[in-house]
């Protein structure tokens, strides 16, 4: 091993994946093992100005997407969700879903199809997988600009950082669709206290 | 009625839309009567240079897709779909549709999700809808460069073009997914010949 290798396995080591990479990573793992097809889509952008005959584009905006970032298939059913990262220790700011967003998250629902929200507690490095109906159920309740760690604790599912796949969030869909949505689950609790 | 008036109507009955003013129409009207939901994705873009802090794109170029441009759920169902226009009155040349496009075809299928293309023929102005399971069979048996007119009226649906919704391709799909698919249909009627 030379100098070369030795740093470049170190910043590796050290440096950590962001959250997009780690799902990037596990679709491309699912797909190639038929496991399930799930895309990021492409960035909204607002073309204004283009150069002809070249095709390239000389003036354009980001815009604000309305749909969540990732959708695809597994066993026949169709799946949408986001990933978010944070910097807090202690919650996961709702302002990082924007308004249609959470409406096109309903949607979703509305129509038979699953969404939820992977999210990374960055420096806790803990990633949470967090039902579309809590996230709502959440919303509709407590009225909060954010979401606690401790309620991804009683309703998120933890998902392990692995080799390979890095984020098995699949597995933790399997659960989930095998024990159904529950979608009271947090009504039920506060009756209880 | 004043003149001005008098020459847009004209202007909208004589034009004609286009196939994807007829499919975003169409999937507004699905979406508001909650009948199904349908997006178009966005057009993939290679971003090469950003101004900061402004985040005006001054550099990018259009990728090639290698997927359809629309998906979304139907009664939990994830479908995909594209929509393809085609000046010829006899034939639909395949080399509309990218080879990464067919193979996201198959995987679409193999996932259990439901694909299909909407073309239309603009000169005849006839619109049909024809399933990925028999474009991927017409490719394997014929070997040929374009699909005939014959083809689409033989195993696709005539999709009639209305005020409200333009293009009815869900009525399609309720038979489609009644009938299930006859995924060797053409296979059968070859052995009939």
């Amino acid at each position: 091993m030379n100098f070369g290798d030795y740093f470049t396995k170190n910043i590796y080591a050290n440096r950590g994946m962001t959250l997009e990479e780690d799902i990037n990573l596990t679709n491309d793992y699912y797909n190639s093992l038929n496991i399930a097809l799930v895309y990021k889509k492409p960035t909204p952008i607002k073309v204004v100005q283009v150069e002809y005959p070249k095709n390239k584009i000389k003036e354009a905006y980001f815009n604000e997407p309305s749909t969540l970032d990732y959708n695809g298939i597994y066993k026949g059913k169709y799946i949408e969700f986001d990933a978010k990262e944070t910097t807090s220790k202690t919650s996961f700011p709702l302002s990082n879903i924007h308004k249609h967003q959470m409406k096109h998250i309903e949607r979703v629902l509305y129509f038979g199809g699953v969404s939820f929200l992977i999210v990374r507690f960055v420096p806790l490095n803990l990633t949470y997988f967090l039902l579309g109906e809590d996230i709502i159920t959440f919303e509709e309740k407590y009225h909060r600009k954010s979401i606690p760690l401790d309620f991804f604790k009683k309703y998120g599912f933890l998902i392990d950082l692995k080799y390979s796949p890095r984020l098995d969030y699949i597995k933790i869909l399997d659960i989930v669709l095998k024990r159904g949505v529950k979608k009271n689950e947090i009504e039920e609790e506060k009756e209880k206290d």
